[in-house]
């Protein structure tokens, strides 16, 4: 157990700056996570309260002074620490100690004014967060107050009237809660110690955890402290202080100052503060000693620190430091620059950057206070768009050919709205999950996209969510990396990744030369490219049923599903096999050299088929056409229950093997003439859903014959004479468990694994993403019952052993199985350790993602680097 | 490899017989499934020809006659054989080696009628089975000739016509296929051996592999012997001859003959047979050879046999003998009576039952040959009914109260026909598979069903299917073990078992006692107490979904869930579980002083609340009340892409844990109750679909609690002063990959598992059984690409790894949790055996399967008498 684990992040600097660094920290003590942890498992742990006041007695002696002195008072302040810095997310009582009697002796050291002005604080502050009293019991009042005395600000409300408040804040709790405002110093101690403990588990800290996957069995720790005074008089003054520009980078400090005021002043944001540089002015000698401050930490943390200092009378106060959070750009400019600064080898500076530092430089992001969300929805696709609001397709499309940018919102989309979705700046809908129709295709295309926002309701002109209606041609903006949805024109971020981004991930990508490749998941010509600017080493899954959802395509695979001979069918096919074939030889020639894995077609029939409550309604109202009957009739007729566990991927093989013969055709003759031409393609072929060996021999025999003819055509063809022959790989998704156990089996016919790892999870688990993602996930994160989202971040023992399983059951009947993952754990860092720890040979994610991969790619190796010597 | 993979049992037979037995049989040769197997995968194989040849050539050395030989022909038949007999599915060819010149030699050293008479059979046979020619280019012109002659019977036509006849048979042949008659015999000879191997993967022989789960690689050997003619003349004859009667069992030779007649004539049911007793009064002293070979083949095979033999002028042949197939009814008899007869042990006696031999004395079936069959469905639910057809559940309830017998025969079924379902004699159904609504229902309470009948069309008062129209009111019969639907009303086989039933169960039970136990699924107190009669140990699986089902309760469930107060959703939760209490408290007296495992509910909620399409359709048309709007609202809420892996079981619990805490209490309350009556109950409370080990802990606490409550309510209540304890087990499905995977973690909240292994097998081969077992798997069979379907028989390598690492993982956690399977394969004797070997303590099934999982449970244990001293 590390020191952190015990004493919270805080308590832990506050240790380190005392001992190690010799800094100027007001004495005090720490109450370790562990309490906490007892305390919710328990209640309140036995011999807390004989430590506490053992504590208390040795700070009293070091301070010279006793908790609730009549004459001269200790006062402390009780603070929050958990492992992991949770800023602003809990709660913290200051002044404590101060009663009747102590307030006075206070005033007598100090003046009336402060010590009352601390006295109320006080006791509000206890009132709101120990004794759960609305804040506005004690707000309200205040307010009246300054405004029946005509005082500007807190400090010009005399002294009498201060007194007077407390005594009113103190019949208003007893009042509200039953109870009298505590006098004992012992008591408001373990009140406010309590009070800590418990809001660990307040929603706000909790959904702070969930966000940020931070388990919720750690506890915090408690720091009590002895109080120091920034309020004490205009020779004293707070401020919180970066030793380098937590936003750029840039070198030199960086902050807020403000003079006679207490911390929470500056956090609050009730007065202007002034810039970190304005203490030279008012302390010169106090300004160079927390720059000398600043340069130990730095020097001792080899990072940026962000710190909490007080003056006091003209003394210098650290109240807290601890390594700082840095913008995504600070972040890469400070990792480059530190490899000089300190010496940090090119490994540890990778390990300073994460895949949220890199996402923030890729996509441009909304600026936006929490007050103007609109609704927040699951972030589908990343990256920020403004635009008009248009609620139906066409509606979009229109609306773009006069010029305007367009936010496409439906309650759901389907293959009819993607003409307007490809057209739109982003989407927005009411329904689905991350991998809904209107997600995939978004992230497909790059259009940002927030989907599944619930209480959204969609009318014929407007939309309405949260008592506020939206219409048609107003304009909003979403951010696809949050999930925000905002009124109006929000500001957007700047998208252009600074000069480091390339020194980055150049080390990167030195580091995993030959270990962990990364391709792309990428569906056309012009994803393709754009994945290779990434950094793209080839692309890893090219879902064929893309193409077969574009406004010219659908009709055609429409004809063949309605085909009542098989005359009709091959028809059909032939024109798909012609228009597909277009397809491949663009995504060829983009990756031309790398390979190229393209997964036969895996969805269910029904979804290239019209929804059909909307054609049952039509048909019981205005009475149906005949090819709309058709339509229907087919739609019902493919219908299923669990379309998820269903006719699909090499089933659907086996039901229509024209189909799967026709993708192979289109694509080998796109490849041989390719190749004809002098380029160099790199062909895997990917079936879809295999659970059996045989099934996997199968779907090879079709797929070898289909070369075969495709050879012969084009050896027939154009090319004559100049018959190419191209190495093609055969192999398979590993997305059920079954073929995750019986991997040994299928390997004797397959010459690739790449694992589906969405649909693994959401068999493994039992979990329809669709289904679990809006409703049941949220409360089993709170909960505990989830560590994280399993779709984010792989569940390493469930599916993860599963994918270990699969990977080395098949290298047991083939050493040199390629084995890679396509599903979009490919491009999420914690995942992508595992990957790396099991022996996959490269990962497969969105072209945005790409760069994140290499980053954490990287990472895993420098983490683990001779995981693959084991093989 | 035993004799039989490579000879088949045909040809292993005929070895024994000859060699082993001395018994008179034709001499010949057999040609290898090796040999087959070759022939499927890469054509005719090398060196068979000259092999056949070779063999040939001995044959005739031994009969002193050449095939085809003008003076004196050999005559050989050609009959397949594979490793299972696989009566009537495959092809033979019988009089091989006739042609123009051989004709008149065998007419020359016979007569003119016999030669040309098989000549004619020759030709036809060869045209049809060889050559693929029409059967009634054969038949039409030989009727046409009969009839123009005014022939009574073949044996009336003057060998001059016949003569005819076999030349435009030739001809025909010619015109047929563009090629003559071959009248080279071994290129008739190679035809006849290509056509049997052929005839392997003939349609019918597929489907009959199929449904006996043969596997279709095995491939069929060639029998090819010489032939004896029992149409030589009146001194002649042939007959099929059994041991004993196979129908009942009865001691004494059984079986039919026919004189001056060819076997096929035996089969093809031309000629009226006499029974084998007239052989006694034709031939007495090959009778009385006939009954001393019966005995000596009883002796050998220490079996029931079945013979086929022909008698040439008095000399007899044994052409075929194998171990006889039988009834249920015989099976049993006849297992018993070898104890004694032939010294079997008890141990051997059961291996000698099948599970379908109890099955076919537990039901009643059907007696029909297949040209009534309307339409052949899914075997949803055994047993026979007889009824008239009424398409509504209000019709059906009608047609009852009016004293009618009904069959209930719908789209598919919800909720809402419960009520009429409970009181027809069978249901048929046109949708849905094995686990849809209408299978479930109809088999907890044992009302035999056929469900997904293709093709069946219902419109307002009648359905059609194949073109036959059947109105309400009309009678029908249904057979749930056969899924065939007839006409009219069939008669039934008699459902009452022999007295020797009872003996062979209770030698199964002494075998397994301690080891495998058997427990029932049931629902209520009437299936409990009928499963007890069965023999059952305790209820594994008690559905409380189905508690909410009945008439008077879903109005309440569905107030519940349209509940918009916490205080309306308390008030139903309190109806319901003063309905639920009644229930438990009738199966735990039915159970008493025996486990009962109550699984709390499990289903998605949509699955209360009516179909939105109908609604859907009603408020585009008529419009709504403002209750259906509400149900309506609510169904579409609740309403799941993927229900399967949708807001169920602990995930519901989860969301409504008012839900869990309920049924717990009022199943505590009959128990306290029960106990304080002085009876046993003995609880066990079973959380369903359970991915972590936090889900069963927080499943667990709510649990806890409500038995405090519970204890607490009746200790309060009547049974005051009374207060009872009662040891309670809480434990969980294990029915995900997920829980299995992480047994070892969940084992640490439960005390027990029951595999659920239908939705396991679902989640692991991705198979969604209402999609998949009507479209797909027939497909999948068919061809191979699955071996058995995985939901009848459990996958072994593949779920039955999981199931194995589940209970090895748990064990490891607590050495004394108890195990049990409470899927559909607990019924399924395969599967069986498998849980024997990984350890479980027990199976639960249907209660009409129970007897039959007592026996598997037997011979599981037989079979593998040690696998559990490795625990």
């Amino acid at each position: 157990m590390e020191l952190k684990d015990l004493l919270g992040g805080k308590g832990a600097n506050l240790a380190e700056m005392t001992s190690v660094l010799g800094l100027p920290v007001p004495p005090g003590f720490t109450i370790t996570t562990e309490a906490c942890r007892q305390a919710m498992d328990g209640g309140w742990p036995e011999g807390l309260d004989d430590e506490v006041a053992r504590h208390v007695k040795r700070l009293e002696k070091a301070m010279k002074r006793t908790l609730g002195d009549a004459d001269d008072p200790l006062l402390v302040s009780v603070r929050s620490g958990g492992k992991f810095s949770m800023p602003g997310m809990m709660d913290t009582v200051l002044n404590l100690g101060l009663n009747d009697a102590s307030v006075d002796g206070l005033a007598a050291r100090t003046d009336e004014r402060f010590a009352y002005d601390s006295y109320r604080r006080f006791i509000a502050m206890y009132g709101r967060i120990v004794l759960d009293v609305d804040g506005a019991v004690f707000d309200d009042p205040l307010e009246k107050l300054k405004a029946r005395l005509g005082a500007a600000s807190d400090a010009d409300v005399p002294p009498s009237e201060l007194r007077k408040l407390c005594r009113s804040y103190a019949a208003a709790i007893e009042k509200h809660t039953g109870e009298t405002f505590p006098q004992d110093p012992l008591t408001q101690l373990r009140g406010a110690i309590s009070a800590v403990f418990r809001s660990w588990n307040g929603a706000r800290a909790v959904a702070y955890r969930v966000r940020e996957r931070i388990p919720h069995e750690l506890g915090t720790a408690v720091n009590v402290q002895a109080m120091v005074f920034g309020n004490r008089d205009d020779n004293s003054g707070t401020g919180v202080g970066f030793t380098r520009d937590p936003a750029t980078g840039n070198k030199g400090e960086y902050g807020d100052f403000l003079l006679n005021a207490q911390g929470e002043d500056v956090v609050a944001g009730i007065r202007k503060t002034e810039p970190l540089s304005a203490l030279a002015r008012y302390f010169p000698e106090v300004h160079a000693e927390l720059l000398a401050i600043f340069e130990r930490l730095e020097n001792h943390y080899r990072d940026m620190c962000d710190t909490e200092f007080t003056v006091e009378q003209g003394v210098l106060w650290m109240l807290q430091t601890r390594v700082g959070k840095r913008t995504g750009a600070a972040a890469l400019r400070m990792a480059v620059d530190m490899t000089e600064d300190f010496g940090l080898s090119k490994e540890e500076a990778l390990l300073r950057i994460t895949a949220d530092d890199l996402d923030q430089v890729l996509h441009p992001q909304i600026e936006t206070r929490s007050d103007d969300v609109l609704v927040t929805g699951l972030p589908a696709s990343p990256g920020a768009a403004v635009g008009r609001v248009y609620l139906s397709a066409e509606a979009a499309a229109e609306a773009v050919d006069r010029g305007e940018h367009v936010i496409l919102v439906r309650t759901e989309t389907s293959p009819e709205d993607v003409a307007g979705m490809q057209v739109s700046e982003g989407v927005l809908t009411a329904r689905g999950g991350l991998v809904s129709h209107a997600a995939v295709v978004a992230r497909g295309w790059g259009i940002p996209a927030v989907v599944g926002a619930e209480g959204l309701a969609i009318g014929p002109s407007s939309f309405t969510v949260g008592g506020v209606t939206v219409e048609e041609g107003e304009t909003i903006s979403l951010d696809g990396t949050s999930g925000e949805v905002v009124l109006g024109e929000a500001a957007l971020s700047s998208s252009k990744p600074p000069p480091e981004f390339d020194t980055v991930l150049e080390w990167a990508d030195a580091i995993r030369a030959g270990k962990l490749a990364v391709r792309a998941n990428a569906d056309n010509g012009a994803d393709a490219a754009n994945a290779r600017r990434f950094g793209a080493e080839g692309v890893g899954l090219c879902r064929t049923e893309h193409m077969f959802l574009g406004e010219h395509r659908l009709p055609i695979v429409r004809r063949m599903i309605l085909a009542r001979s098989d005359k009709e069918e091959d028809a059909a096919l032939e024109e798909l096999r012609v228009a597909q074939k277009e397809d491949f030889a663009e995504i060829l020639a983009a990756m031309d050299g790398l390979p190229v894995t393209v997964r036969l077609l895996d969805p269910p029939l029904h979804e290239f088929l019209p929804d059909t409550d909307e054609l049952m309604v039509k048909q019981a109202t205005k009475g149906l056409t005949k090819r709309e009957q058709a339509l229907y009739d087919a739609a019902r007729a493919w219908q299923e229950q669990n379309p998820m566990l269903g006719t699909r991927g090499v089933r659907l093989g086996v039901l229509k093997p024209g189909l799967y013969a026709m993708q192979v055709r289109a694509l080998m003759e796109a490849a041989f003439e390719r190749a004809a031409a002098g380029g160099r393609p790199v062909v895997e072929i990917m079936i879809p859903l295999v659970v059996t060996r045989e099934e996997m021999a199968e779907a090879r025999g079709w797929v070898e014959a289909a070369i075969a003819d495709a050879e012969a055509a084009v050896a027939g063809g154009a090319a004559k004479g100049r018959r190419q022959r191209i190495e093609v790989a055969i192999g398979t998704m590993i997305e059920t468990p079954r073929a995750a156990l019986r991997a040994d089996e299928i390997a004797e016919e397959a010459e690739f694994f790449s694992f589906g790892t969405n649909d693994l999870t959401q068999m493994t688990f039992g979990f329809s993403r669709d289904d679990v993602e809006t409703r049941m996930m949220p409360r089993y994160l709170e909960r505990g019952l989830l560590e994280r989202n399993p779709f984010e971040t792989i569940d390493r023992t469930g599916v993860g052993e599963l994918v270990k399983l699969g990977a080395e059951r098949g290298r047991k009947t083939r050493a040199d199985l390629e084995l890679g993952v396509c599903g979009e754990h490919g491009g999420d860092p914690d995942s992508i350790e595992l990957f790396w720890d099991v022996g996959l040979d490269y990962v497969s994610c969105s072209p945005f993602r790409v760069p994140i991969a290499r980053l954490a790619a990287a990472q895993a190796i420098v983490g683990s680097p001779s995981a693959h010597d084991t093989r």
